[in-house]
C-alpha cells in the first residue's frame, strides 16, 4: 500500500490543530511532516522530531535544488517542508499529515499535486472573529491582520479537495478520520504488484 | 449538502452485499437505489421499495429516452437503474447505494461519471474460488461461468475509484463506511450557496 500526504489548512483560530491531534491518536501509520528551519532549537526541541535544524546556507542550497514542497520566511527565519521526508514516508506506506497555512498549502499543491488537500473552515466569518477575540492572546493589530488574512484564505477553499466546517469538534474529528481512511483505499494506492499477482495467479495458471 | 451516488461492485461471492448491509445500518441519509423491472412482483415485494414494477413497453420507452443509468436483460426480464430516482435523492442530500455487477457499474460510469465507484475484490483468485465452492448453491456449470466471468471483472478494477480487498469483513465494513463519509465532505459537495453566504457575509459587511 502506498502512503499519502494529507495537507490540512484553514484560517488560524479555526481549530485544525485540535482536530489533527485527536485524529493522529486514533489511527495507525500516521506521521507528522517534519519541517526544516534555520531558527535555533529551543530548549527541549529535538532535531529530526520537532524540526530539522539546518544552516541558512544549507537551506538556500535546498531551495536552489527544489528540495522543498513549500518554504517561507517568518520573522527572519526560514521554514520549509522537505520533499525527501515526504517521499520516504510515502514509500513506507505512511499517512503524512502537514498542518500548514493556506499560502503554504497552495505552494504544496503546485509542487506535489498527488497530495490530498483538506480545508477546515469556520461555520461563519462571525464565529471565526469571536474565537480569535476569545483567545485573547494577541495585540489588536495582530488580530486585525489575522482576520484580514482570513478573508483571502477563505476565498481559496475551492482549491482544496475536502472541506470540513468545524462547528462541532467531535464531529469534525470523525470526518477527518474518515477522509484519511477513505483516501487510503483509493485504487491507485491499494493496487500493488503483489495484489495483482495474487489476483491473477489462479487465472493464468488454469 | 449535495448527495452522492455510490456504485459498489465486484465479482459475485466477494461479499459486497454483506458489507453494504452493515454500512447502511451505521449511517444516516443513506438509501438503496431502486431498480425498474419488467418481471412480475413476487409475494411480499412492494412497488417503489423492492423495485419499480413496469411494463415492457414503458421500459423500452425509458431506454429510448435515456432514462436509465444502466440496464440489462436477465433471463428474459429487463432490469434498469432509473436516472430520475438517483437525481431526486442527490438533490435531497442522500447517499444512494447501488449494488451492481461490474458490467452494470461500467455502464453507469459512462452515463454518470460524478458517481463514486467502489470495487470489492477477494484477497486472491483462489479465495474467491473457494468461497463460491463452499456456497455450493450452484450447478458446476453455473459456477464455472461465474469464475470465468470473475477474470474479466477483476481486470476492470482499475476503472474504479476505490478498492476494498475483503479479507476481513469487520475491517471492510469500516473502510466502506469511511469512504462514504469521506466522499460526503468533498469540497464540491459541501460548498453550498448558504455556506458561502455565511462565510463572506461578515467580510463584505465590514
Amino acid at each position: 500500500m502506498k502512503g499519502t500526504l494529507f495537507v490540512v489548512s484553514g484560517p488560524s483560530g479555526v481549530g485544525k490543530t485540535s482536530i489533527i491531534n485527536s485524529v493522529i491518536n486514533m489511527l495507525d501509520n500516521v506521521v507528522f511532516s517534519v519541517s526544516c528551519t534555520t531558527r535555533p532549537p529551543r530548549p527541549g526541541e529535538v532535531d529530526g522530531v520537532d524540526y530539522f535544524f539546518i544552516t541558512k546556507e544549507k537551506f538556500l542550497e535546498m531551495v536552489d535544488n527544489s528540495e522543498f514542497l513549500e518554504w517561507a520566511e517568518v520573522h527572519g527565519n526560514l521554514y520549509g517542508t522537505p520533499k525527501n521526508f515526504v517521499q520516504e514516508n510515502i514509500k513506507k506506506g505512511k499517512r503524512i499529515i502537514l498542518d500548514i497555512d493556506v499560502q503554504g498549502a497552495l505552494q504544496v499543491k503546485r509542487n506535489f499535486d498527488e497530495a490530498v488537500f483538506i480545508f477546515v473552515a469556520p461555520p461563519s466569518y462571525e464565529v471565526l472573529r469571536e474565537r480569535l477575540l476569545k483567545r485573547g492572546t494577541e495585540e489588536p493589530e495582530a488580530l486585525l491582520k489575522r482576520l484580514d488574512n482570513a478573508k483571502w484564505e477563505l476565498s481559496k477553499m475551492i482549491e482544496f479537495d475536502y472541506l470540513i466546517v468545524n462547528d462541532d469538534l467531535v464531529n469534525s474529528i470523525q470526518i477527518m478520520k474518515s477522509i484519511i481512511v477513505g483516501e487510503t483505499y483509493k485504487t491507485k494506492r491499494v493496487l500493488t504488484e503483489e495484489l495483482i499477482k495474487n489476483l491473477f495467479k489462479g487465472v493464468t495458471d488454469k
